[in-house]
């Protein structure tokens, strides 16, 4: 076999079968197929696409190119989830106490951010003492005793996927369907995901800016997962501004707390109770959807979905007296008003631009080494569909940093205030099955 | 500037600007832009090509990536003809002293073969003494006093061409038109030629099978040469079969001397009094194709053509006995008969299939140190049209390997042999200029 003649099947627009997919990414990995062939190779994927079958293969190929973390020690059918990614997505934070209250066993193993803010195992480090990394004999004793644990990746899963990425990164073919399904899925897989709810996020905050390309994300990656026998739902939803009202680390854990004591804003809490749901009925607690979603919302109202949280917490060697007191949380040296120039209706506000000007006042990564700053963030207050007057306050800043001129110049550009609101409100899409 | 934003640019369709491409091309010959985004920006290229005013841009880089000659000072205009290579293909070998008879400077910087059989070099070194480089003093004076010259390339031009062809060689990247027509153009221009004739080849020798495909990359190298002010005419001739009789060198230049003698093959024979035709044209000698062609004609039957010729051999250094008795010229040990295993018309023979039986019998080269054996070859007795009875010969195997039973196993199955005749013999399909 060789790595040309591949190239040139594809480019011709012929299938790649099983055996020639698995030999491009072995060589690619063991440095047997250079770079350029794999570049090649990859801008005619960009061209020619993947069919399901391809696509499958591929996955399975990254998944075999590192560790595979096995699951199987815990009883019951785990439930995993899994976002494409946005601005204050908290969503993790409030589904697994509320998915774990079911009974249902959430074993939830995670990446670091490297984005605009971290990701679900720095939000948790923000508070005082929580153990993110179990060993693996914890991990599955825990999930077993309670139904819930989450911890960092500490497995090499899937080499080939961050191989692939980098080279993708700067050869322009990042954004192709059929390559960001099998890279999302092959670390699902590897992690040991058996049951997953994909959140596919669209809008001006998301890497996918269409309805219709998320759409087409969301099938074939449901594709992939129940071709691999991986029950898969996808949630497409809105990522047109900022989910709730926080943006950070130490404030997205506030916010979640108070989504689970049902004082959360209503997009956040919409999209986690949707996000829930299929959890749910992936986990074989309910058939239809709509129970569901009223008996989680219900979990939430009698307090046990937040004592849930509580309780993980406490397990994984957290302090979890902030839960009522805030102030227990990082604060930030400087918190200031970003305000508004003019009056109207907020008919949008860039979430891309909150995230990056988050990540300017220390809240995020821009390198795999750079330290995150827990107190960092965002505190919007005014949201698509508000009303502000002149001078009224769009977003609180929250920094350590003294300068911060710019994130605030960046914030203020991202808010389209006008005369009339006329912007639809949609929390969610649709439903990818 | 950025490599990254110059494939993704390319990628979704847009045109690259003078600057652009100027950037990537020098990035990729001083190793500043790597392998892996050339060959993606190469493959991006492939699927949404490049426009006329691209296709000049890029053929300016990767003149300027090198040495440029300097013809100009030679008197008068030259005129220089190239090939895009066929099978039994000793066209220059023809025009060079038929145009220069004419009294028009033919200066001819010539390369040396990779492929089948040798090039014009290596067919022209089959002669005894015949000297192939010339400083370039001495080719500029002989040019000026004898109206013609032959020479290897020393200067380095297009290297960007070198390294840009091997690594879309190795990326299946080429068969684009517009990387094909820069490629050959960047060579002519940097190797001086002024006004060229460009003979495009179409049929199963040639690398373009189609005669779309040669009539656009016609076009293309046309309007690359007017762009640059370098007129240019292309004339498509056919290569479903080996142009003449001989396939090798040395027998290439005995055939060479016959069609300079009137006793040429009619194929050879039509494709180059119309190649020299239109370098007459080019060169001013004629307004008019059917006055030129007839008085190329009366040229060889005068003698006038074949004399220049031996005039040729002689300033080059090179003994021209040979021309008055073959058996001067390089002679190979084995002379094999390959016969017919059926009876009826010859309607097709893979000049490809011979092309490659001709480079085992040891006429051509594989890597760029082999040797050529210059009294290798074939010579065919049967040619499309013909009727051979079973038994009877269809070429002549000439080789000083012992075992050249593959070779002829390979020519044999090159043969198409059926009850009827029932091909349209052409050798000229188009003109574009």
């Amino acid at each position: 076999m060789r790595a040309y003649d591949l190239i040139l099947k594809k480019r011709n627009g012929k299938i790649l079968e099983k055996e020639e997919i698995d030999f491009f990414i072995n060589g690619f990995v063991n440095n047997e197929i250079p770079d350029y062939q794999v570049s090649a190779l990859l801008m005619a994927i960009y061209f020619n696409g993947l069919t399901k079958r391809e696509t499958i293969d591929l996955t399975m190929a990254i998944v075999n190119s590192g560790d595979i973390i096995d699951l199987s020690e815990i009883q019951g059918i785990t439930v995993d989830k899994h976002s494409t990614g946005g601005v204050g997505d908290k969503i993790s934070l409030v589904v697994l106490p509320l998915v774990s209250s079911l009974g249902i066993p959430v074993a939830k193993i995670s990446g670091r951010g490297l984005g605009h803010t971290g990701g679900t195992i720095d939000k948790l480090e923000s508070i005082e003492g929580f153990k993110t990394q179990l060993s693996k004999e914890k991990f599955v004793a825990n999930v077993n005793k309670y139904k819930m644990a989450i911890t960092s990746q500490s497995a090499d899963i899937t080499p080939g996927d961050r191989k692939l990425y980098a080279l993708r990164d700067v050869t322009a073919t990042v954004d192709s369907i059929p390559l960001i399904a099998s890279s999302i899925m092959s670390k699902k897989i590897a992690s040991g995901a058996m049951r997953i709810v994909l959140d596919v996020k669209v809008g001006s905050g998301a890497f996918l800016k269409t309805i219709d390309e998320a759409k087409e994300l969301a099938r074939l990656m449901v594709d992939i997962g129940n071709g691999l026998n991986r029950k898969t739902f996808a949630v497409i939803t809105d990522m047109n501004q900022p989910l709730g009202y926080e943006v950070g680390n130490a404030n997205e854990i506030k916010e979640a707390v108070k989504v689970l004591s049902g004082q959360g804003a209503v997009d956040e809490t919409t999209v986690a109770l949707t996000i829930a749901s299929y959890m749910a009925i992936l986990g074989g607690a309910f058939d239809n959807f709509d129970i569901a979603y009223r008996n989680l919302q219900d979990l939430i109202l009698s307090g046990t979905a937040l004592n849930k949280f509580k309780e993980l917490i406490v397990i994984q060697g957290g302090r979890p007296d902030f839960i009522d007191d805030f102030n227990l949380l990082p604060q930030s040296k400087y918190n200031i008003s970003v305000k508004s120039d003019e009056e109207g209706y907020v008919n949008s506000i860039n979430a891309e631009k909150v995230g990056l000007a988050a990540m300017m006042l220390g809240a995020g990564r821009k390198t795999k080494n750079d330290l995150i700053d827990h107190s960092a963030g965002i505190t919007m207050i005014k949201k698509v569909g508000d009303r502000g007057e002149k001078n009224e306050e769009l977003c609180i800043l929250h920094t350590n940093f003294l300068n911060s001129s710019e994130a605030a110049h960046i914030i203020k550009k991202s808010y389209v205030i006008e005369k009339e609101f006329n912007k639809k409100m949609q929390y969610i899409y649709d439903i990818i099955q």
